[in-house]
């Protein structure tokens, strides 16, 4: 049921984000529209640094305040503590830190789900080969509808297993895992010897959930700014759980000054304690202040839960009509538990498809596996936008010439 | 001998250049100061991506050009095939991706000049402990002024000796490296064996010195285009020779989606066969339209021949200015090479200068080792701010409580 009052409530609220203006957009799983503020504020921070810098004393403190206002904002959103925060160029970085900060020793085990991202299989399969583990996937996909993905997760656990890499929502089929679930069953697992980690890729749950990391009990947290929440391209993070065991254990790899801490001689004398320890050197510090912006003006429309019920709510309504359509599949045989609605079409092509409805407007992306279409409904989209997108998924269908 | 009527047409060139407009600026080998140009082709991209985007077919394949457009300004000004480039966040990674990419063995040896940024000496160090190498570090500070830096990394080779690491010119006395020289001295060295490879950091070469990368015989060289390109932070580089040697040996460590070629189920399929192998995931692409624009800004003055010689001319003048000064010490006890100019003051804090300098709108930098203060020249520089900054200088020395 969607709530009208907020739909068009939505309606004023959507004039701040420019790329909405023009086209049907379902991608925000792909990447989100920058609010105009965001905009302004990252033009705004450009001209600030040519103002007082662009390097010098006034302006490196006040780069470093920027820098701290961001990990502050991205924690809050994360229900962690600022220190636990690293900000990375993009979600993959934050996955690539932990899979090559482990002390791999040859004979160790990582367990993948099938549904993880090709940047994040290529690099277990990289580190596979440099240092003789041995990396197995285990069937997700299979849960989407029926069975338990706790189960599916456990029962391939090994004594030798010391990382399991899942995603937090799937990003091709849009399936919410119960995070916490998984690390209490894995941690029950190992019972008093030492648990595997857990790796989670957070690119389509970050700025969809209502987040309590703490509470998830998970070990790393990788996600962007620029899907679900907004910002520019450019800024992503990473979530480290803060125990002694990861204090300990995980170490960095790629190194630069912002990860180390320096002696009167400006050479290196340890690292950074804080999430900083992950950070490598210069990145675009006017990025920073659009995504605290773009994160502030998603808060000026509801909470995160009001958000995400929003997003429940509509993309219940796309599945609904999509179901009705005879010559759709959706993936999901029930509503769905996040923003992304997969579906494939009867005796069609789905390349086709996505090119069929990007020249009326309407942006969607292809999948590949499994072979589907995605929309991606945010809390801003609006009801008028799903039934324009039915219409042409029919309008398609209803084409003589099959593709 | 400075070129008055050159210095005038700077004065209009300037104006380009917002940060120049309100103070005397030295810090070109920190940040380089934004052209108006580039502000505007990062806002304009920024709305661009929002009109046709944020993520669709058609601005997926504008995202690909402008990279690719971005691949071939920085090969360019190289002096070499657009496929041996590979855009990063900074130049720190750059010098990451061979250092974690060689196959290292337990003894392997690395040479390290004692002149090198705090960043890089700490990922050796991690790389030591990991895999079990010996880094020594060999002494090139000394050669400021006499002796020869070709005799001073030759005698430190070794058999087992795997990389040579060395600045183009280094960040603390603003030494030119003759590199040619050095890369034929290594490979003589090793007569007809494997020789070493050298990494090469050129954060203070690019945009100061014209290059023909594929004459010097390096192997691996980081750049940034955020210091004397003048374009924003956030966008850097690397460029691998391309011998079979490095095509077969050099492996990606952080990987994505942009280090790999996807099969038909978008499964990982093998890596990009070019400078797209080391790179990771996605990036703030209006940045690149920035620097892209920042290089044609700094064309319009002069070719790079052009701009190096008043490079010179400015270091020059002001070298000759400072050592006019009783309390003032050069490194350098010849004129510079570069634009970096680096000097200490008797009995008094470099510090406090700093802070001295930065209170009158004079902005320049403290190094820690050697114990000095860096002036930046580039050919923005104006005679003017050159004499406003020596007379800070008098004025600061003689103020009667010694700091």
């Amino acid at each position: 049921m969607i709530n009208v009052s907020s739909a068009q409530s939505l309606l004023s609220h959507r004039q701040q984000f420019p790329a909405l203006a023009n086209k049907a957009y379902f991608n925000y799983g792909g990447q989100g529209p920058l609010p105009q503020a965001a905009l302004e504020a990252i033009h705004q921070t450009y001209d600030y640094i040519q103002s007082i810098g662009p390097f010098g004393l006034e302006v490196n403190r006040w780069v470093t305040q920027e820098v701290k206002k961001t990990r502050e904002a991205i924690a809050s959103e994360l229900g962690v503590s600022p220190d636990t925060i690293t900000i990375t160029e993009n979600v993959t970085v934050g996955c690539n830190i932990p899979l090559w900060g482990m002390d791999w020793q040859a004979g160790d085990h990582v367990l993948l789900s099938d549904c993880e991202h090709p940047g994040v299989i290529a690099t277990l399969q990289e580190i596979q080969r440099r240092f003789g583990i041995e990396v197995s996937t285990f069937e997700l996909m299979d849960t989407l509808n029926q069975g338990d993905p706790v189960a599916a997760v456990t029962k391939h656990l090994r004594s030798n297993t010391r990382l399991v890499v899942l995603s937090h929502i799937l990003w091709n089929t849009g399936q919410v895992l119960p995070l916490a679930e998984i690390a209490a069953s894995v941690r029950n697992y190992y019972n008093n010897s030492k648990p595997a980690k857990i790796l989670v890729d957070a690119a389509q749950s970050v700025g969809v959930l209502p987040l309590n990391l703490s509470q998830l009990g998970i070990d790393f947290y990788a996600f962007t700014g620029h899907k679900w929440w907004c910002g520019s391209e450019g800024v992503g993070g990473l979530y480290v759980k803060p125990d002694s065991e990861n204090q300990a254990s995980l170490n960095p790899t790629f190194i630069g000054w912002r990860s180390i801490i320096m002696n009167q001689s400006g050479f290196p004398a340890g690292w950074q304690q804080d999430g900083r320890r992950f950070e490598v050197a210069t990145s675009a510090v006017p990025l920073y202040a659009g995504l605290r912006s773009a994160i502030a003006t998603h808060q000026q429309w509801g909470t995160n839960q009001e958000r995400y019920q929003q997003i429940l709510d509509l993309s219940k309504y796309l599945w609904q009509k999509l179901t009705q359509l005879p010559e759709v599949n959706c993936l999901k045989t029930s509503p769905p538990e996040s923003g992304l609605v997969s579906f494939q079409i009867q005796d069609k092509s789905h390349a086709k498809l996505v090119q069929f409805l990007e020249s009326q407007k309407i942006l969607i992306r292809q999948i590949r596996d499994p072979d589907c279409v995605r929309a991606s409904v945010h809390y801003l989209t609006l009801p008028s936008e799903i039934d324009q997108l039915v219409v042409a998924i029919q309008q398609y269908c209803s084409q003589k010439i099959s593709n």
